[in-house]
């Protein structure tokens, strides 16, 4: 056999810049002429370093001076300043230092505010600067975190067994990073569909339909994305029962008992508990070692979805309350929130890995490599829907070892004591009306102006407030709707906030309705 | 009314420190003495921003010295390294300056290998470094980009319509930023899944249980990403039909046609087509006019299939081959591949917004916040699954700033070229088999030596040629199998490969084959 090498022109390789090189020819194709162009890397390293660094500045000193800025500048954002982000579709480079001017300009200023220590809106964290590092380094790495032999792999595996001591899983444990908490929910709802059926049908194979009528059970106070998941997974929205509450806004298990045998009366099949740690509007915590009996009894899996309080457990006051929440099938919470690693990382935990396998992993040839050490290196494609995976469990890893989590445990029990003295200052004045007392880190309360009977009326002067309080730059609460009624909502899941936060938030809101009633 | 303030103590406010505060008692609630520890932000910002400068200087040394370093390092990793990152859970803080410096030499040199110039296995782009910047700088801002009245959103809202215009989408389209072309497959058929049933129920809350039984249409070369999301959508798998493929890999219209004829004639439901831009194994491209008619012809919803090739759009020679990508109802396809944006990042189009939001909008009282501002500020969160959405959008807004489609195109065109020129070298010799003449970015390839005939051992030898190139660090193939034989697999979705990387690589392959053939 012939193993020598056929003919071809040398070449003249330049490390980053553009190739040039003679026509060539081969036996049986001719191909073009060809001129390398450069990379995309940069022509001038210097120059992009001292653009890189000056970034990197900006950086820093956004966050460093964040509790002196509005927290909320969009309201106020020029019009054509909204116009310079409406360009025509760029055909030739501007090239990165104009990149970072437009940047710099438009759209840093105009953020949504979450790193403020006075955000207090929905429930976002607020990121925290190390982790903001380790963002820049995995996106330099450039990593596809699937599995397999590779660093990312490792951190996952390392980041996700933390997180089982952290709640208690048994070591038999399925573990994914994932983008968010609507996300896991999805994956875990999809295996607990897959197992109840699995007796009777292969369901990867054969789907649901014609299959028997799948029901599952939350509270009333439920997130939505619960809903979202059953629509995605075929179940539709009406086969989720929405148990009632309790005046704490946990679940009702006497009615979730009596729906459970409703439904089995009535030949449908239950198959999934939701219990809530956390709930989004209250801070809730529904009875997870009830639910978990519950579950048992009927055979059902039990899902948690522990968004942002999932990580109670750390605080020693709260860890007793979320009894229960280490013997789910399968749970659900965000790193973005109460860990304060930045957007988007999620975890999802279940039971029992081989479970967790079977509703999602597949062999692909054109993947192979290396399977035989899937021990050490596990592909986490074959855990979830993604095979496109940016290495989250970086920016947990870099937050998780920088801080330990005896100071984020802090933090946590902090905010709720924060939101516990803002419920104190709010009781001074006999025109708030306080929806309940503080559970987690919520607080739930509207202006009632005496004698005012109107109760749209008093909904919109509390819409009003708040729009107000959001522009002044000075706090961000959001509201939300308990009873069929607006109430304004304060959710702290912030390490800025400390507590004189919370009479600066209180002075702005006695001021503003003053405003708003002595007009 | 009173609207005087109530009494409560002072406070001494520290920008990033803790908070000293006395003991506090409000009228109806004890509330712990409370002393709050510093926030997560650095004690010692000027220590932090020398940490993360020096961290940013690797960031542009590791890519800056890509070339001269081997591709893939985990494979001679040090057992050692790998059980350091096997710790104890962290109680207590490590500091900044520990994870950074275990992160040097833990983490960074064991990546995937895919920003080197000769790493061609799989599909994955190389990211660009200005790119890496937007990344930490999404950190910074750490918006949730759900939509609304952010910049996040004007930047998510202006990165589509560019899209839109590359791919000549209609102005009603809808479009949404995802981590994956898996996850923009699974949100595009659970849209054309809601839509075929919506005559007769809504699938949103009836779900598809007790319903008529969907099947869809693929070639037998489509991604398993295809039936995965069948198997969630709670279809199985079963129903994605295998259309059998032409010589080079595209799907067989007369086979379609004669399939979804038999599944009507079954009582069985068509309603999708998924297309191929560009296969995983071969980077084949289906006749997506034809496919289109046929969906016409039968009612069906057209979703393409454009993971990397979809990109081909902007390279004049490719552009003919891909028409009829305009005239799909979905469209997915990854930035993190031929658009060389960091992992990860992809998208969704969709033919008609209003059909998109038919499947994901929700409204939750919680959320609103400003919601008569929809058209200028969309809310992307009813567009799809997630509600917890990193702000992606600012790298791909950065990468096409920066380097302008005209670039980038020339780059896709650059490396069809070079897998052109790849396979006119390996034909120099006769004892490499070329499978078929490249259609893309990809050839596929394998030694057969002169007499051998049997073909297990023809598959061991190239399996173990190609874990020894991977190995040698100097080039990055990976393997597949077409008709059950094992083939070497180049796909080159690379803005730093230049032609003479080719010469180096078939170098190292005859070079290898020798090795194991004159053994």
């Amino acid at each position: 056999m012939n193993l020598e090498h056929g003919d071809h022109s040398d070449t003249d390789i330049t490390s980053s810049g553009g190739e040039k090189r003679t026509d060539f020819e081969s036996k049986n194709e001719k191909v073009e002429a060809v001129t390398s162009s450069a990379s995309l890397d940069p022509e001038n390293w210097s120059a992009y370093g001292v653009l890189a660094h000056n970034m990197l500045d900006q950086s820093i000193s956004f966050i460093r001076g964040i509790r002196e800025t509005p927290i909320y500048n969009i309201l106020t954002m020029p019009q054509h300043v909204c116009n310079l982000i409406n360009e025509p579709l760029p055909e030739m480079p501007q090239g990165f230092e104009k990149v970072c001017a437009d940047f710099t300009a438009l759209v840093l200023p105009y953020a949504t505010g979450n790193i403020h220590p006075r955000f207090w809106g929905w429930a976002a964290g607020n990121g925290n600067v190390g982790a903001n590092i380790a963002q820049l380094m995995a996106a330099t790495m450039n990593s596809n975190a699937i599995g397999g032999a590779q660093s990312s792999t490792l951190v996952e595996k390392q980041v996700l067994e933390w997180c089982r001591q952290i709640f208690g899983f048994p070591e038999s444990f399925g573990g994914l990073i994932v983008n968010g908490t609507s996300m896991a929910a999805i994956v875990a709802l999809c295996i607990a569909r897959n197992q109840v059926l699995g007796n009777t049908r292969n369901v990867r194979l054969e789907g649901i339909i014609g299959g028997p009528k799948l029901v599952g059970y939350a509270s009333s106070e439920t997130h939505f994305s619960a809903s979202k998941a059953f629509e995605l997974l075929g179940l539709g929205r009406n086969a989720l029962r929405f148990v009632s509450v309790d005046t704490n806004y946990c679940i009702d298990i006497t009615h979730l008992e009596k729906m459970i045998s409703e439904d089995l009366e009535n030949g449908n099949l239950p198959f999934c508990i939701i219990g809530n740690a956390g709930t989004v509007n209250t801070g809730s915590i529904d009875d997870l070692s009830a639910l978990k009996a519950i579950a048992l009894k009927y055979k059902l899996w039990f899902h948690v979805d522990g968004a942002f309080g999932a990580l109670g457990v750390l605080d020693k006051e709260l860890k007793p309350r979320l009894l229960g929440i280490e013997s789910a099938d399968s749970l659900a919470f965000d790193f973005h929130k109460w860990f304060h690693v930045p957007f988007d990382a999620a975890c999802l935990l279940t039971r029992n890995k081989m479970v967790h396998l079977a509703s999602f992993s597949c062999d692909e040839s054109y993947l192979t490599i290396h399977e035989d050490s899937a021990d050490e290196y596990p592909f986490y494609y074959k855990l979830g829907p993604d095979l496109s995976r940016g290495f989250r469990a970086l920016s947990v890893w870099f937050t998780l070892k920088e801080h330990g989590i005896r100071r984020l445990g802090q933090k946590v029990h902090e905010n709720c004591q924060q939101i516990k003295y803002l419920i104190s200052l709010l009781r001074n004045y006999p025109w708030i009306e306080i929806k309940m007392p503080a559970i987690l880190n919520i607080a739930c309360f509207r202006i009632h102006p005496e004698n005012w009977v109107d109760e749209n009326k008093i909904d919109l002067l509390n819409e009003n407030i708040v729009n107000d309080i959001q522009q002044s730059g000075i706090a961000l609460p959001s509201t939300t709707i308990l009873n069929g009624r607006l109430y304004i909502r304060c959710c702290i899941i912030n390490h800025r906030t400390v507590f004189s936060d919370c009479d600066l938030f209180v002075n702005e809101l006695v001021r503003i309705t003053q405003q708003h009633l002595c007009q």
